[in-house]
């Protein structure tokens, strides 16, 4: 079973390292003492989608106001709270100006090293054309690519799983609410940005611009935290924002920043974390993560205008560029529509292929591929796949071409082809994927003929689901839009020679434009966000209206086979990931039936050993305790008074602040918040605290660190309505109470997550410790 | 007392217009019973900006989840919430297609009334131009005004009040979730539609675009609903929508295809209602606005390019088109940064100032021009005097510019200048200010002399001051995008006087659209929604980073002095308007000082007599009773069983819902949720049920119709905390509770909108029956 857990790279290797004991590190208050519900009984079952992991703990999001943090907040001045405000712009412009840093040091190194590459390759290939033995070229290309690969797998495999693929899914759940172990560490972020690098310069099927939203998170949590445990260096600042709450709205930020640097997207940006994330919307929070988003499609665009020796001209603000659609010269018509709306459709269908082929993939990896080096391995095998077929491909095709006197292509190969032409396979082929992209939707009509368009679509369909899910840092985005380009084109191409007037349908780059978006939209099924992204990087209004049409149809479409590429892959994790609402036909189910219990309640003055004993229980695991007074009737659950968390009781146990010695030790200082700052986010497990046999004695008093007002629930309450409370709060532990306000259950994310509609009607997850 | 109340146009005519008392209508929940308490005893004060109205009622965006609604949702099946979700998306495509249509008339009757207007004066004004004479001119000019906006004047004052100004303050506090009177009926909107006409057509100093939200939010309410209360026509269709959750989530889309059709920005429209509206981010709910805003550009644009000749060209997306931006000749430098942030400070003193001016002269017209007569004789002073000075401006003016060749002036006026010869001081007055706005962004350099644009800022500056809150249907936005480009584009052209490098310099045009931005941002303070309206409607993403600095400069600079002129209009009329958060230092307070208390309750079976008194008595006119049981104790207050609204408790007497006729009438079916959607939204008062004295002994079971698991909090909980939770939720009513789950108090939305953040820290606002 270990090694099940083992195989899925980003999400248990953390654990295995030893920091913590794999059940220590998760398990968050899910009860399974009810024998009689064989749903609440973990086992230890093979991975599968059908499963609910008790590994991952769920973020704070509600703060806890206990009397520590109401006293250091009525201690603040309003100028206080506007410094703090004003902190917070300064920690979000920097968040932008990091991560339009980071993804310019990406384009900057990708378009070198690849340049070398062919450069070198086309050198080559050029020398043997005439001499003949070209077998020689192939090799060279194939080694280059799974040289770059296999130094990008080994980083990622050996030192940092978490940095596998494009980070999406990871973001998505943190952004959710789950922590993720090791996802926003420096170590992450500096072998996602390598990874990056080698897997786009190794020539596979991959884009650069997924892992760019992974690194602006990542950023946003070392920036807005002010110090980096990789590096064990604590900066002091910004120690106001150590806490769950104040984290995850950066993250928002940097995940937008992110976007945005990717796209130059910014509004795109805004509406990704929005879509993904936020639960509860806050102007000034939006507005925050705008200006971060602007910043670093700003810095970003500044920096590549200097790279590329036109300082000042600010016209590539995103690590892809679509290029410029003329409003002018193209346009759509009413009669247009329906089309989009077919090719939308089978956008959907393409998608659903693609998720399930790449779904049996994954679950052939989980099983099968789980050893680092096998991981490498298969890495590099693509890679030289990518090189052969490409090669094959090229050496097959016939289809050559004038050569432009704008010379759009880069790296134009003659090969066969006559002087002054070139071969036109090479040029989707033998290119980055995104040049090849741009070439797609602006080439002139007649640049490619119909058979080298059928043929790589259908190769690199097959080659992109084959890389997604590869031990290496890459991103889904780029190869989805060229997939849909090359097939868009093609049905471009193949209605104008269907028509007779060639005026009207005369740009097949517009439908490539259109089953791009059709085809990204298949997969990753975003909606909202990613139409204004698609937007932003065409810089044309125009087309909105058929591309967001086109994504909700392929989103339908799509819908109806299986889900999205992310959730599929988070689904295979078995997250505990809250949609928006909950299932519609789950108004039959109320609190009682989805709370655990019995609840392990501490009195308000408990003693120090009934509390060890509770937290080293491995069995249990708990992480929130709702603190309760006993009535006369000391059989009966107690009234609720407050609630306190593992990690708060950690640290006091750490301090020893124990009722006994407070007389004793007038001289110590009191406990404050910064105590629990400095433990932040990393609180020691219990094993580590000694806690001596008269300490055990000892008891202590939770009153000042309890959150005296816990939000609470009736029994009775529905499950949908218990899932707003939770989801719009951002909740951790919700406490049921009767009506005398007696504790007699406990809500949390995985009681709300395993209830999920599934083809049958409203279906329940198991839960596992997978 | 009570003519102060009358004189705010847009509040309160619909109150005395009998259908309510008045007293009736309002004051939700607020108790006055604590004598010691000044604050909560509700004077009758002079209208002023430091009281809190109880007329406002709050809309119920919390579901009422009693027996009837759980026994309904849990019939129904998986396919129904498939259908209802479907229903949803129909209603939004209908609610975009209408809110376009109307966009698209309001278009077509203000060119063609104002072409008959401008086309009448010029050809007067080139007769008398050689004759002398030209006072007829003006004459006929001032009284064509006049007349227009007599008509606009009348029907606004006399017919439906609340359709004057913009609506967006409206609208923005039903999005708020407070229920402004007759807001959102049929006549308020075909009366807003024409006034618009008569008020653009008639020369003032007003845009058609603000009035657009206005109009698709009325659609909304509308369509959704099914039915009409002002054509008294029930299409029986929608009924499940018929609750105030489902109608404010549909407005929101009308707001959003309102912006969309007014600006050609969908993706602004639904930034403009998640920033003004959304409390909870739903991904389907933001997803269906975004439909209906795409829609409501589609359909408007289509039918223009129909109107204009030019079927499928879809090139006019919106009310207002700012024209092509071009990317190539037109980018900014970095060092051109400061300069925009200068004029963005520049923006925000100069909004400040025009919202001081125009907060000062609505203090005077509450106080004296109340009447409706009066308000239209003021209207169309303004409408002459515009005319008047128009006029003076361009007699006296002597700038002449030869006549281009494209012909970029619909109406050049020779007047006194040479023949080939136009005044340019013409073409900004003797225009739409939506065509004088693109003749800034975009005539070429030299167009205009720094004088004549000089004069003309300063006299429409004041010219829109004085026309903003006339009794007239007009929107704010198009006259502060004019003062912004005419100084925008005065200050383009003193620069590239100054500094010899003309090049750079070279496209006052430029300057134009960033003054433009910053008047507006200086006066509305409108933030993200305004800088991707601004993206969209110049259809180009350069200028997205500096908009948004501008953007962010005004409105910081702009703070500083007054507030946005929205709030500032909401503020007179003391709705009680919840933020984002509470304010920033009232961790303080605690629910237990914000609640009202004591609180009436009912018991769970209760007599008819007690029921009809407490509904009966307009001292207190509550609106939410908390259903309880007492204890063995009688005089302690009972625990918390449940909420029963004053709409509810009303259907039930209406329909005789007596424990004593349950028996008897058998044959009678049972209430359903049917008949409560039936009354919604206006419940009959009281005084129109009758209750004969046999009937007041009965007892009423409330059990079956009292939600059973409302919300509560302890005590103890902080403001801030209450505040999030009631917020977030959209609530109306929080039960406070002590920890026996006893009923001490009720927390409404005028608890908590009474405390704000002044210039002396934490300030509490008086409640007043105004």
């Amino acid at each position: 079973m270990a090694n099940i857990a083992k195989k899925v790279s980003w999400s248990s290797r953390g654990d295995d390292r030893g920091e913590r004991t794999p059940l220590l590190n998760g398990a968050e208050d899910v009860k399974y003492t009810r024998q009689d519900i064989v749903r609440s009984r973990p086992k230890e079952i093979p991975h599968n989608e059908k499963l609910l992991s008790l590994k991952y703990e769920s973020l704070d999001y509600d703060n806890s106001e206990n009397q520590l943090f109401l006293e250091e907040e009525r201690r603040m001045s309003q100028m206080s709270f506007s410094c703090l405000e004003i902190t917070r712009w300064v920690i979000c412009g920097l968040i932008g100006f990091l991560t339009g840093l980071i993804a310019c040091f990406i384009d900057i190194a990708v378009e070198n090293l690849a340049g070398v590459k062919y450069f070198v390759v086309k050198q080559n290939i050029e020398k043997f054309t005439e001499l003949g033995g070209l077998s020689i070229s192939l090799i060279l290309w194939a080694v280059l690519n799974s040289a770059f690969v296999m130094v990008g797998g080994i980083i990622v495999a050996f030192f940092e799983p978490i940095a596998a693929g494009s980070g999406i899914p990871q973001i998505k759940c943190y952004l959710n609410g789950v922590k993720i172990p090791r996802v926003v560490r420096l170590k992450t972020l500096v072998i996602k940005v390598c990874g990056v690098i080698c897997s786009v310069a190794g020539g596979l099927a991959v884009g650069k611009e997924g892992p760019m939203i992974h690194s602006g998170a990542v950023v946003a949590a070392g920036v807005s935290q002010g110090r980096s445990t990789s590096l064990k260096r604590d900066f002091k600042i910004f120690e106001y924002f150590r806490r769950d709450t104040e984290k995850r709205d950066f993250v928002s930020a940097g995940a937008a920043a992110g976007v945005s640097a990717a796209f130059g997207a910014p509004v795109g940006g805004v509406l990704f974390s929005l879509e993904e994330g936020a639960s509860f919307w806050n102007q000034m929070l939006t507005w925050r993560i705008f200006f971060a988003s602007m910043i670093s499609t700003f810095t970003l665009n500044f920096f590549l205008s200097i790279y590329h020796g036109k300082p000042g001209d600010l016209s590539s603000p995103g690590l892809i560029n679509f290029g410029r659609f003329d409003s002018d010269t193209m346009g759509y018509n009413l009669y247009e529509i329906p089309l989009f709306i077919i090719m939308g459709a089978l956008g959907g269908l393409l998608g659903a292929l693609f998720n399930l082929l790449n779904y049996w993939l994954t679950i052939f990896r989980i099983r099968y591929i789980h050893r680092p080096c096998l991981q490498v391995m298969e890495a590099m095998l693509v890679a030289a796949v990518t090189a052969t077929v490409s090669f094959a491909m090229i050496y097959f095709s016939n289809d050559c071409q004038p050569l432009g006197e704008d010379h759009t292509e880069e790296y134009p190969l003659q090969l066969f082809c006559a002087d002054g032409e070139y071969n036109t396979m090479a040029t989707a082929f033998f290119n980055t994927p995104e040049r090849s992209v741009r070439s797609l939707f602006h080439n002139p009509p007649g640049s490619y003929n119909p058979q080298t368009l059928g043929l790589f679509t259908l190769v690199y369909f097959f080659l992109a689901v084959w890389t997604y899910g590869l031990t290496v840092s890459a991103g889904v985005f780029i190869p989805s839009l060229l997939i849909g380009a090359a097939w868009g084109r093609l049905f471009g191409i193949l209605l104008s020679s269907i028509t007779s007037s060639q005026s009207i349908w005369a740009d097949p780059g517009k439908y490539a434009l259109i089953g791009a978006a059709a085809q990204l939209g298949g997969i990753v099924r975003m909606t909202l966000s990613l139409t204004v992204i698609m937007v932003e990087a065409t810089g044309n209004v125009t087309y909105g209206f058929p591309i967001m049409l086109v994504l909700i149809t392929a989103k339908i479409v799509g819908d109806y086979f299986v889900e999205g590429l992310y959730d599929i892959h988070i689904k295979l994790q078995s997250v505990p990931f809250l949609h928006w609402e909950a299932p519609a036909t789950s108004h039959w189910l109320t609190a009682r039936e989805v709370m655990s219990s019995p609840v392990t309640c501490f009195n308000r003055v408990e003693k120090v050993g009934t509390i060890v004993d509770v937290l080293s229980n491995i069995s249990t695991n708990h992480n929130g305790f709702p603190v309760v007074v006993h009535t006369i009737e000391e059989d009966e659950p107690g009234k609720i008074c407050g609630l306190i968390l593992r990690s708060q009781i950690i640290v006091l146990l750490k301090h020893k602040v124990f009722v006994e010695r407070a007389s004793s030790r007038l001289s110590q200082r009191k406990l404050a918040l910064k105590d629990f700052r400095d433990a932040y986010p990393r609180f020691p497990p219990i094993q580590s605290i000694h806690v001596s046999q008269d300490e055990r004695e000892c008891m202590m008093d939770l009153t000042e660190f309890m959150n005296p007002t816990p939000y609470t629930v009736p029994q009775e309450t529905s499950l949908p309505r218990v899932f707003k409370l939770f989801r719009a709060l951002g909740l951790r532990h919700l406490v049921v109470v009767d009506n005398e306000n007696r504790v007699v259950g406990l809500v949390t994310r995985k009681d709300l997550a395993r209830y999920h509609l599934g083809k049958h009607g409203l279906e329940e997850l198991q839960l596992a410790q997978t």
